[in-house]
């Protein structure tokens, strides 16, 4: 048998924790932010790099991979490991979330959700047994259960009945983990807490899941367009009842400025689209504050986006150089920006991680707000 | 003064040809094969990358420049090497070429051509001397004359008022370059043979040109459509012609057939789209012919594309994984498939000077069009 899936708190400061995850695939340093890569890429960047940022882990989507290769397949190709060429840890969502927002003609029930590919319009069905097998077969380190996310705003009865839905799924994606080895195998399955906007249904959700043995719990349904305040609020109410000797995600986050405050509150995991999908867009997170690469006040700028970083993407290329690549839409300008927003992103949270174990992450989480505050310029 | 432009045969293989270019910024090897590069980049490489294939020279784009960023921003940035970050050897063409092919509202006169911007419509003149004047903004290693590239078919009477023209466009560019300093600065200038597909005109025009002291020659007007033999023809006719211890460059070509028959007829230096825009459209070129990563018998296929290259995106990653990306739309295809086929080229030049050193090109030669035929299971 593999070592088993473990969590380890190295040290906390206030409520934030700095800590160790170790999967199959090495040691993820928490608090962590996990690059997404939806189909088995980071999009325009090479695993390499991603890998030299500092990324311990990167996330794939159940639901895309699912579609496209298939996980049939890509067991027959030996993992998604190997597929990808990322021999570190790989954290998978369950699907569920796609196949709200993406899927047509979705019908879900007691059993599961049934739907259409929004690519070729092919019917597919994904149930906790299922979700739990395609993650399985992709040879995820760090699985989720399925779970149903439901679309805020919405009626407390209608939050609840997603939540209590979400807990019945948690118990057969945990039976169907345990059926399939993954205990054995070293692998950890996550739940997720539901309940919307509701403090006390997040409170029923996060007691019931912590109940269970799942290897760590994420924090679902938030970062979908609600405010700042109502998220961290949430994650107030979860905090003193997760089991704090397992790791918390909180899914789909985020700003750098939501990451930080969420440490504060006792997360551990992050993972959002935000740093890859802004590279694309001309836009660089820097550690004083964003650059928008459209705007013409580059065009003349001989100066790198920071000479005091290690990425070489921000160090060694200059202002001018990636506005005319922003401009006239060539390839090299995302993949410039997606590097230079992975870096940035990992580096804030090197950040996080020495201001922990030294004790000073107020200190640090102050610092670091007043120099995105102030710019370049302050 | 910095040491001048020169070029010396190193050794010859019936009329091939084994030599050495040495620019301000290094030595090109040659028979060289250069990347094109049309707006400061290699589509979708990293110019780490495009360097370590080994390529010693890339070609920019004087038209696209112009435009955009313009000649006087790069100059300002200090120009394109370090705008670029390419420090090894640029070549720039004239601009001629896609001002006819790209331009609007063209009007062309003795002076020179007006046109309107394919991005804007805003309104440009480009002469012989303002070329010259841009390239010398640009700090082009290797330089070429403004001609005039008469589209085929057309009546021999067109092709040879273009040629004339292009004639006298040549001593024009010719003393604009001397004096902006070129010959001090280590740059060369290489004229044009035109003539279209009419060997009497090549005739002329290469004697004209040979007359002229340009650091190299060029041959213009060809890998337009025409057949190869036709291209391999005009070739045939300029070779006796053209100074023997001058460069001679191929302009537009080619195919890796095309550029092992241009080599076996004594041409020195080629550059090309195909290698970087067939990658970016799913294809890669291989030892052993072409393969098309949308075809879905690559789905299933665990093998890299060669595993015994020294380029990491043949060499690291499986044909199902590039099949997917290319199938999904996924950046990182383009960039994987890129930077093979430019290995590729790269490597098949490497192929060509070795053998010619070796005095076996013509072997060579048959060995490596076998191999095209053959294919991989052959």
């Amino acid at each position: 048998m593999t070592q088993p899936f473990s969590f380890r708190l190295l040290a906390t400061d206030g409520r934030a924790r700095r800590g160790e995850i170790v999967t199959p695939h090495g040691v993820v340093r928490t608090p962590a932010f996990m690059p997404v890569g939806t189909l088995g890429t980071v999009k325009a960047m090479f695993m390499d790099d991603v890998k030299a940022t500092g990324a311990d882990v990167v996330l794939g989507n159940t639901y895309h991979l699912m579609l496209r290769p298939g996980a049939e397949r890509v067991a027959a190709l030996g993992g998604l490991h190997k597929f990808s060429t990322w021999d570190k840890t790989i954290l998978t969502d369950s699907g569920g979330f796609q196949v709200m927002s993406l899927a047509q003609l979705r019908k879900m029930d007691e059993r599961g959700v049934t739907f259409q590919s929004h690519i070729d319009g092919s019917r597919h069905e994904l149930t906790p047994e299922r979700s739990i097998e395609i993650q399985g077969l992709l040879g995820s380190d760090i699985q989720m259960q399925l779970d149903e996310c439901v679309r805020l705003p919405a009626e407390p009865k209608e939050v609840e009945r997603g939540m209590q839905l979400s807990l019945r799924w948690a118990e057969r994606s945990r039976r169907q983990f345990e059926a399939m080895g993954g205990p054995e195998k070293g692998q950890g399955l996550y739940g997720i807490v539901q309940g919307g906007d509701v403090p006390s249904l997040r409170e029923v959700s996060a007691r019931e899941l912590s109940a269970m043995p799942f290897e760590g719990y994420s924090v679902g349904g938030l970062a979908v367009g609600e405010p700042q305040a109502v998220m961290l609020k949430m994650i107030d109410v979860v905090d003193p009842i997760l089991p704090r000797d397992k790791p918390r995600y909180l899914m789909g986050v985020g700003t750098p400025d939501d990451i930080i405050e969420s440490v504060a509150r006792g997360i551990d995991q992050f993972d959002c689209v935000m740093p890859t999908r802004a590279g694309r867009h001309g836009l660089a997170y820097t550690r004083f504050g964003k650059l928008n690469f459209k705007n013409a006040r580059h065009m003349d700028d001989p100066r790198p986006i920071d000479p005091t970083s290690d990425c070489p993407a921000a160090r060694d290329y200059s202002r001018a150089y990636i506005h005319h690549l922003v401009r006239t839409g060539e390839a090299l300008g995302a993949m410039l920006l997606t590097w230079v927003n992975v870096a940035y992103y990992q580096s804030l949270m090197q950040g996080i991680r020495d201001a922990i174990e030294a004790g000073r992450f107020e200190e640090f989480k102050a610092e670091t707000k007043a120099a995105w505050a102030r710019g370049e310029n302050g």
